[in-house]
């Protein structure tokens, strides 16, 4: 069935610098139906002509060096259509349907670019002018609440009008290409699964760093922290890919339930875990790239003193048959030394060396799948150092499974995939609300034992990996954070 | 202990071609000590320049285009010293001893770079010359013996004046750095050990192929065949260091041990087994690399007709906790297609495909080490193909862990590696003789059968991959040989 999209906020940031260039490469592809119509609502007061202007200026300020095909921007924006009006009145949204959704055989995907306070009236409004039909998409973004509560109170307002089926939660870490491949590394190859659990494996370690501060958001981000803001969605939904059981078949149902499933092992904090298994921080003035930064508490807008995390380190552990006694060690925080996002299997040492004082050169074989700034797969082995040196003097090969950055074809974008899969009604690899919950209940855990245990962030410096406390963490286990290339 | 060196045969074939060049590579790699002897003895009466001249010729006829370092020559070839005397004559070899290896507390490495036949004559004369000293160490070559009663004949002369220990039977395929890389792979690695039997390898192949002849020595070919010429010794080397127990310690004793055990458990062949798992052929005329060549029966010093085999294929089985039900599909054989020499392991289809109707795009896990043309050692991995389309279409990634071709190091030869072995008394890559004798009980219970169910090779045309009954020996289990590119 042929759907047409309706953006809600579709002059907002996100529709701008992110949905509008996605559709414009799916629409150069030939991934979009060329009767499709593409309706950006907004209460701003915008001609036509003002708001492609507005498109144009963010896609050029965003897009590589390629000059823009002229042609086809022309067709591609023939099938925009900016509607000025309330998304909460009943009557633009009727307007709305008789002028561009009257249709009913067509699908019709919402996007709602808008703030989760307005979810509930928007949603109702839909169903009131006629547009929330069985078919119908409704697609939601980050932050889904700050706690199990509130996220449930969103959710009962989307649900209300429409079924779990019909919402799509986005996590754009999941529309990456790397994590696609992880997927096929783990589940179209025999090499890996019988190693992937805790016989083979050493530790995952899972990191999203960035390198920029919250100039411009402070208040919404000291409402927040790293841990709600980061490890709530992104972090958990990478480890889940990474540690769930094989689904029976890569269908929605089935992926969501296995990531669910990861989700439930999670090992609950208590106070002593909480002190001991995580380590909060906060970034003081420092340098990144060269530049030197302000303070978390020295922002526009900042507070004199806060005690949100800006960083997190957390030393998970998932109480299942395959990973008893494997820590996922994650971590997530602004203001580090760059931008990053990687998923790190350490495989174990091997059990006996044969090669004698040379043991020591065998480095543990390691898989990384970087997602952030560039995405590859790494897979790192042990060679023979070639030559005639006596013994086996061994060394490390990295073999790389992605196409060489230089070769690697033009990023298709994590939000073109996503919208391509809305469109197309596969939501396999979208967040449901059980996830959603689910995450929610260990972070909730953890945030009521920072409580009690009265644990502030500790200051680093801008620029670094954070506190030295959770360099301490793993090394107290004898372990060390990853230091890609 | 500094060692010299004494090459019987010294103005031969395998010392002009292959031990002076390995030699010469090895000095200038300062890899020999400087006050090293090499003394080249045989019977032809030459001057010491007239052997230079000759050792130069070859060497120019043999090397690469790189000019020769003149320098490093003329002091490599004052280490060098031509003595002419027949090898069985005590007084020649005790003016040799006096001459050139008076200081006993000198290492002695004797390589009989001769025929069989007089191993044992020359062996009595070197130990009534007192040239057989403890330290001495006597390399040999194939082919030892033609069947297990003439290998043990042979062994019996070298040991009834030198111990096992100082005996090294050379197989040159094992000095291949590929060869190396393997037991590398295998055992500094913890991924591929617990995928390294019957539970996730789904056949092992192993393929020595010539492009030439036999042209020059039919009758010595005659004598032998395929069998006894290649598989006695090469493939079941191959096949032992790939399907070896891990050593408990990378020592000669260790690794003689693993390979002896694996050569004992290999399924002695009845009849219907020889009928069943051995496919033998003969070459007639065809054309190799665009060139016409002729039959083996019509070579020079051909007789008008042979039963000896130029090609074998064997299904071979292996009897233990690893390896039951994993066929080993050797094969090898004149006039092929190409010369290559290959090990190839092939690993299991998944259990079960959660990709729905892509399954079938989904190709086993390979892992091929190549020896010959060039030193490869490859992983064949499914990947995600990259894109948006629908679904998860896989494609074969290959990951080469050796460099790739254009930027390998100078091949040092498997010449060079082992006479460096033996001159440092490193016998870990040379054969004992009880895997020798070991090997030739299994390959004299395959000729046996084939003598008892009258076995005549089949003819295959030149430049093909031998009769097509080797084709079908493996497409009757569902399976295929392997074509690399």
């Amino acid at each position: 069935m042929n759907s047409d999209l309706l953006i809600v906020g579709g002059e907002g940031d996100l529709a701008l610098r992110k949905l509008y260039p996605a559709l414009f490469s799916l629409w150069i592809g030939d991934r979009l139906w060329e009767d499709i119509r593409i309706v950006a609502l907004a209460r701003r007061e915008l001609s036509q002509e003002e708001f492609l202007a507005l498109v144009r200026e963010w896609f050029e300020d965003n897009k590589d060096d390629r000059p823009v095909d002229e042609e086809a921007w022309a067709a591609f924006t023939q099938r925009m259509h900016y509607v000025s009006t309330d998304a909460t009145s009943t009557e633009g949204l009727q307007v709305l349907r008789e002028q561009h959704f009257a249709d009913a055989e067509r699908g019709l995907v919402v996007y709602l670019a808008t703030p989760p306070t307005i979810f509930a009236p928007v949603c109702r409004t839909l169903e009131a002018a006629g547009l929330a039909r069985p078919s119908t998409r409704i697609v939601v973004e980050k932050p889904l609440g700050h706690d199990r509560e509130s996220f449930l109170e969103i959710n009962r307002d989307l649900c209300a009008i429409f079924s779990e089926e019909q919402v799509y939660r986005i996590d754009h870490y999941l529309g990456k290409e790397a994590v696609q491949n992880l997927l096929a590394l783990r589940f179209a190859n025999s090499l890996f699964e019988p190693l992937w659990n805790n016989q083979y494996i050493d530790n995952i370690q899972i990191t999203v760093a960035e390198s920029i501060g919250v100039s411009g958001r402070w208040d919404f981000y000291d409402e927040a922290g790293a841990l709600r803001d980061m490890v709530q969605n992104h972090l958990l939904q990478l480890m889940c890919l990474t540690a769930m059981e094989p689904p029976a078949h890569l269908s929605a149902t089935d992926v969501h339930n296995e990531k669910l499933k990861l989700l439930s092992c999670l090992r609950p904090m208590d106070d002593n875990m909480a002190r001991e298994n995580t380590v909060t921080g906060q970034y003081a003035e420092g340098a990144v790239g060269g530049q030197p930064v302000v303070g978390y508490c020295e922002e526009e807008g900042a507070a004199e003193k806060s005690g949100t995390e800006t960083f997190v380190a957390i030393k998970a552990e998932v109480d299942n048959w395959r990973w008893a006694g494997v820590p996922f060690y994650l971590r997530t925080g602004k203001r580090l030394p760059k931008r990053m996002a990687e998923i790190l299997i350490q495989f174990k040492e091997m059990p006996h060396s044969i090669f004698g004082p040379q043991a020591s050169m065998a480095a543990p074989n390691r898989l990384l799948i970087r997602l952030q700034p560039d995405e590859i797969i790494r897979l790192e082995l042990m060679n023979k150092t070639p030559g005639l040196d006596s013994g086996m003097p061994l060394e490390t090969v990295s073999l790389d499974l992605s196409a060489p950055a230089g070769e690697q074809l033009p990023d298709p974008g994590a939000y073109e995939r996503l919208l391509l899969d809305v469109l197309r009604a596969n939501s396999t690899l979208f967040v449901n609300a059980a996830e959603v919950e689910q995450a929610w209940v260990w972070v909730d855990q953890i945030h009521a034992a920072w409580e009690r245990i009265g644990k502030q962030p500790e200051q680093y410096t801008a620029g670094t990996w954070g506190p030295s406390q959770a360099i301490a963490m793993v090394a107290r286990e004898g372990r060390s954070w990853y230091e890609s290339n």
